[in-house]
């Protein structure tokens, strides 16, 4: 098996899985609990958002755990909106947003609240011009991901982050969740940036758990009201195992985390110089301002999904471009957000790489292109 | 150690945990991908719905999974306040709701809708009259609990059901998260319940995983919007491990689960009778229409974290009344709705029980109660 769907998920790693067992085995308290088997837990999950913290940078009182991005992305952007509600209800979000904000954006938006997506420019990334004319006295929040998942752009935060410099009632949310791990921290981390999401599922955690930033002083309301857990903002009783879990693959993740990087740029690049030769083929993510691991492109006239079950003929996973939009068959938003039209849009496939895939992995999905291209060019509408 | 802590949480089952693991390393794909290896994944999903509806006796459609109880309480309050604001705003829920429903009620009250608390006896169970008088015309949502986390009062939900028959435009729900495996699903679960909420952790299933029972035809609007899963109602990258390891948690507590509430009811009683001849010795939850796991007393004088530190010497575990509650050293939210006053609400301690503790275990906490009651008796302020 080739697996080139590490975008949608990843394998979790070994250590982290042992992690979680031991945990789940030997540190039975609720945090919560008043007796010394609650205060053994609350060390244990004090001591993983304080190894997390470190390793993105922050404080520990600015991380708080969750149940994953899409909890994040929801609870940051409705946070933000109820509990800015008095000062502005306008929104910008991003219009190649994941839709864990994207439809929170639009949920929002039928609770009075006015909002705005920046578009994009043809290579999919922000337009700096368009979002600062979109920036209005009663915006309270801007959104914006670190990295596309559909095609890998990752998005100026650097520039938006000096846009907003000198505009302190705008909350700034960056959705990081495909960028951990495949860029330096502080790319997308900048000192501007208000709040962020995480999901340690995408950097080979246990799924059901991931983080969210919340930089000290910040405010929103709770999506979980409750217990009062995680300082009285996010109630529910610990999911321990999973935290600790998710602390040990970050850790793990993050280590030598520039030769990954490097193995997996050398990756793509072979893909791209390769695939850029066959005719029909057209590349939706290059190299300059593009992730590493993201590789997103279509055979003209050949619909997506046929190619992925090529593909799983030969039992290589790619996808089309997000697990989160693929059963829906339509074109991938950010593709329509770019204005790439009909059936060059519904053409769009993701591999989305690892830094444990190898090499040989490399040589035998050519291989195999060279045949399926061959098998779907006849079949090929255009 | 003897663990009397239970409803805080379980130990979860080896064989839970077995299946968590093995659905880790051995299904790696994500549901919502397009290929093979989303598709093994989304049946694995699907036969865990299945069983779990089977063994609630409702509808595989009918059961949603969630990060927890208190995402499933806040997600069916919100939801359901949400959905329903146009035909009323008005919502009733009971004085002793766990903070989840409670805590969401309030802050529902702060955006525009009208709660009432429905109050109890001076026995902790919910008044059918009061609730009664509490209906009006507006009213979109009942939410009264199956069991009391604190002190144990198995809530009049038959009855309740009876009152509301014939009010179809009321939603009732019903916080049933301390009621699985230790009372028949059929007397939480009647057919005039809309929603429930479910918590795995609290049935030796893992963390971080829980399920709503939505009725087929009820309608609420998504508390985590995104990318689609689950029938477009709750969006998040669902948490395989965990829900087939809570689906292998259910079953296996609902196994034989009438000889381990008989088990757990002749513990009580033993409990009960040894306890109750202690001068000083209140019983908040006698037999009478309270859950045999649960025995909520107090020593008069004597606050109950020194109780629970007192056990603690003797690596006995028990709780001040709820864990969530625990650390804020209030009185139980309860005990106070039931017009308990002062320092005999701050006496208050829970022994909960589980089927796997021993008549063993309960002859050595009755040896350590006579050392703690004299010890403490000295130091007793009244």
């Amino acid at each position: 098996m080739i697996y080139f769907d590490n975008s949608a998920t990843t394998a979790i790693y070994p250590e982290a899985l042992r992690t979680y067992t031991d945990v789940s085995t030997k540190i039975m308290g609720n945090p919560s609990s008043l007796h010394g088997l609650g205060t053994t837990a609350t060390r244990l999950l004090e001591a993983s958002r304080k190894q997390m913290a470190e390793l993105l940078g922050i404080k520990p009182h600015e991380l708080f755990f969750t149940s994953g991005g899409t909890e994040s992305d929801n609870w940051i952007l409705k946070g933000v909106a109820f509990e800015k509600r008095h000062f502005g209800n306008h929104i910008i979000v991003s219009s190649v947003e994941h839709p864990a904000v994207k439809n929170t954006a639009e949920w929002l938006a039928t609770q009075g609240f006015d909002v705005d997506y920046a578009p994009v420019d043809s290579r999919g990334f922000v337009r700096l011009d368009k979002l600062s004319a979109l920036l209005r006295e009663d915006t309270i929040l801007v959104s914006v991901m670190a990295v596309n998942n559909e095609i890998g752009a990752i998005q100026p935060i650097r520039e938006i982050s000096e846009l907003l410099a000198d505009k302190a009632t705008i909350s700034f949310h960056v959705d990081a969740v495909q960028a951990v791990g495949k860029m330096p921290v502080e790319d997308f981390l900048t000192e501007r940036v208000d709040f962020a999401s995480f999901s340690a599922h995408k950097f080979h955690g246990p799924r059901g758990v991931g983080m969210a930033y919340i930089k000290s002083g910040k405010r929103l309301t709770p999506l979980l009201h409750g217990g009062g857990q995680e300082n009285n903002l996010r109630s529910t009783t610990e999911n321990l195992p999973a935290i600790a879990s998710a602390a040990k693959a970050l850790r793990l993740t993050l280590t030598d985390s520039e030769e990954k990087a490097q193995h997996v740029s050398r990756m793509k690049q072979i893909l791209l110089d390769e695939i850029s030769k066959y005719e029909k083929v057209t590349v939706f993510s290059g190299t300059g301002g593009f992730i590493p691991n993201i590789l997103t492109f279509g055979i003209r006239g050949v619909r997506g999904e046929v190619v992925v079950h090529a593909f799983e003929e030969h039992d290589i996973y790619i996808s089309t471009t997000s697990a989160c939009s693929s059963k829906k068959n339509a074109a991938a938003s950010t593709l329509t957000a770019m204005n790439v039209k009909g059936s060059l849009a519904t053409s769009a496939v993701r591999i989305s790489l690892d830094f444990k895939n190898s090499m040989a992995e490399i040589e035998s999905f050519l291989t195999i292109f060279r045949q399926v291209y061959a098998q779907l060019e006849k079949v090929s509408s255009h």
